[in-house]
């Protein structure tokens, strides 16, 4: 392992020189900047921690940490799920918040620039003031976008729109030695040297910081309409999925959920949105799917032909969500599963798998009957449209060592079963600190020895983010 | 700079083992083999030849090279445009153009698996027949996909679907060491530690040789309409770009070129096929415009839309090609630019720059007047949509030498210029032997130094395509 060094009142009186009233140490370290929002991996505060401004201020701190061994980790807002942003090494802290500003836009060629602390859900309004769309759509909207792109988020309008890897033009980047430099550009596309701009994206703050972003947009749509489309069993509900995507009817998202997690979110926000009976039948599954265009008129065909093909294959009813008011009520259920299974539950883990599409219905069917082996209860969601699904495995009363150690047989199990689906064991969430073993297990010895390499030429001291995505040397 | 062995007859002879019957030496060897496309970045004939037609044996090659520090260049079609292919430091080249199989479809989540020698108009031309589209579109049918992958070929349709970078899922790959492993999953999306697929996605067969892609599909689109678009001047033709961009048309392709680089290519294919004249205006640019819809009923308003724009902005005329035929028709003249240029010109060379689609008019005006101190004539043509541009550097006359110099002063200020603008030195041909030193200019020596880095990491013995991307140690 790296040998790190603890930091000194001397190199801390540094830091304040850097980053004058912005650095804090020891007691006075926000007790948040300790843990993410999954907190089951595991906590641990820094030994200081820096609010910073600028691009020339993380490349001095990063300078100070790299000439005395410190480690660094960066951290947005701290809405991750696996642990990424823990400082679990200690050391030093760069919070991006504060850097929070949209820089610019170049409507014309269609991209904005902005600082990494600048949270999803303020860029999203502010595109659309501008005409633009930002489509990546995590569930999250209280992210940073400098996390987004470290986890290469993706979220609902991943169907149509792809993930955040696909909107990221350039960043300008801190290395781990304090050099400062640029990957990508403006530009659509590129063919010149190894794609530095796509290493970095999902790497997780372990191979540099993020400073700049400059990302792509798009035109906004005109209209975007959402259907509530209740089925009576999860099977016929998925199985509607890959005729969905096979009809070019290009739906923008399409979420699924279980009767049991709708009632847990409904329970949460107090109101009941979606239907739980249709003319007798009780509903057991429901698909939410968003359809865009240029106007409510030019969807008129595609919203005809969808509610055909879904009434065709077993739909109970087709709800139209149209106007702005309906389109809130409908996803607001949908956004709020997290909160709700959160405000329920006292030990929480969960997986970010994704798998085929078509194999959806088998993979449940395999977490529940596997579930049934152990103590806790399973709540899942998840993005039908790309197979990728959030399983939550969730006590009240267990043992937290038992919990531990069940779920992560449990977790063991599922992910085989997901390799040996051809899928990948995360989506969207990252590995971090909490999937590091599962990693290794899925993508091998020889996969795993390339990215230790290249870890090891961007940060050759290890000070970045040290004990993330792959476990240090001797962890 | 690394230490090669020459192929004695005994390494001949263990590779005819591998490769029984399809291993060529010395003067047996194809003289193709010594070339690409372009071949003033200079020729070179590989000691050996192997045909391979699977992993197994490229592993075994590969193996057997790296045990004997013996230098491996893999080639596809040889259709590129840089010297990628070209083994400059001899060795082995493996022809993947066998392995040229199309394995499976999984059309319920869009996908096909295929051998990399696949070529790209057999993917096109299958993918239709299942009912699918393979979106990227480069100018050269006759490539290979391994090779479209290897240099993240990008093509017309760039403007609605991306580069093949979008459309690469998994592969399997040969690491130099002759270890196979593969990177990605059919799926959707993911989050799962570093992107090794996407570092492999455009590095020009220097990390790896692809054995076996999982390319993404999408449902074939039910019409296509292509617009030709007579415009009095360039100016005004681009100018009109980013307009159609902001309209929310979602052309398919966007494609610019002047008239004298028209008639280059009709005097090729003895056939006029655009008008050279409206209403008595002398045309002086193009544009080419496609559209693609469920149908061509659901296209009527886009076009009408489009049309509109376009004779608002000052076309001269818009005319409609709806019809295979016609369709057929008006892009003949397109793809057959470079054969024209090919014909007419005994020395060649061009660049293949990105630039904001923007500044596409400031540039050419800057290439042009750039062009006039110098004895080459100047012709070029691009994908005004995403802002790439092919400019050819041409000349009958021109001592060798003194075109070589001319042209490389021509470059370095034309590259400078193009950095200024914030593009790219490749949009989709990639650097391979000819654009090293220009890159190395373009992004700098610390990101050249990562890439060196990562180069190392895979390729400890740098066997494989020395040369290539950044010049050897000594080079």
């Amino acid at each position: 392992m790296p040998t790190y060094q603890s930091l000194t009142p001397e190199l801390i009186t540094q830091l304040e020189a850097i980053a004058p009233g912005r650095v804090t140490a020891g007691p006075d370290v926000n007790p948040d900047y300790a843990r993410d929002e999954m907190p089951i991996y595991g906590t641990h505060a820094p030994e200081a921690a820096v609010e910073a401004l600028s691009t020339e201020e993380i490349a001095a701190v990063v300078k100070l940490c790299y000439d005395h061994n410190i480690p660094v980790t960066t951290r947005g807002a701290g809405t991750g799920l696996v642990g990424g942003c823990v400082p679990v090494m200690g050391g030093v802290l760069i919070s991006t918040t504060r850097m929070n500003k949209i820089l610019s836009y170049d409507l014309e060629n269609f991209t904005v620039t902005l600082q990494p602390g600048v949270l999803l859900q303020q860029l999203a309004e502010d595109a659309l003031a501008h005409g633009c769309l930002y489509p990546p759509d995590p569930g999250e909207k209280l992210a940073t976008l400098g996390g987004n792109v470290s986890t290469n988020a993706s979220g609902m309008r991943g169907v149509k729109y792809g993930a955040t890897r696909d909107y990221v033009k350039a960043m300008t980047v801190v290395l781990p030695t304090g050099e400062v430099t640029s990957f990508g550009s403006a530009v659509s596309k590129t063919s010149s040297g190894y794609n530095l701009l796509h290493l970095m994206i999902g790497s997780e703050g372990t191979l540099g910081i993020i400073t700049e972003l400059t990302l792509k947009l798009i035109p906004a749509p005109g209209a975007t309409i959402s259907l509530v489309v209740p089925f009576a069993a999860l099977a016929p509900c998925i199985a509607t999925v890959p005729k969905l995507r096979q009809s070019g009817l290009n739906p923008q998202a399409i979420e699924f959920f279980e009767r049991e997690i709708l009632l847990t979110s409904e329970a949460y926000l107090e109101k009941q949105v979606f239907p739980r009976v249709i003319d007798g039948t009780e509903v057991g599954a429901y698909l939410l799917i968003t359809f865009d265009g240029n106007s409510l008129s030019a969807l008129d065909a595609t919203i005809e032909q969808a509610a055909e093909l879904l009434l065709a294959e077993g739909a109970l009813d087709v709800l139209v969500a149209d106007t702005p008011a309906k389109l809130k009520e409908a996803w607001a259920a949908r956004s709020s599963f997290l909160e709700g299974i959160e405000e329920q539950t006292t030990l929480l883990d969960e997986c970010d798998v994704v798998v085929p599409v078509t194999r959806i219905p088998e993979y449940v069917v395999y977490a529940d009957s596997l579930a049934k082996h152990y103590d806790f209860r399973l709540q899942y969601f998840g993005h039908a449209g790309d197979g990728n699904l959030h399983i939550y495995t969730c006590s009240n009363d267990m043992d937290r060592e038992e919990f531990l150690a069940q779920v992560d047989d449990f977790m063991t199990k599922l992910y085989a079963k997901t390799m040996a689906l051809g899928g990948q064991i995360s989506g969207e969430h990252g590995i971090g600190r909490g999937k590091i073993k599962y990693l290794a297990q899925a993508v091998g010895e020889t996969n795993i020895a390339l990215m230790r390499g290249i870890k090891q030429v961007f940060d050759p001291k290890m000070i970045l983010n040290p004990g993330k995505i792959f476990s240090l040397p001797e962890d």
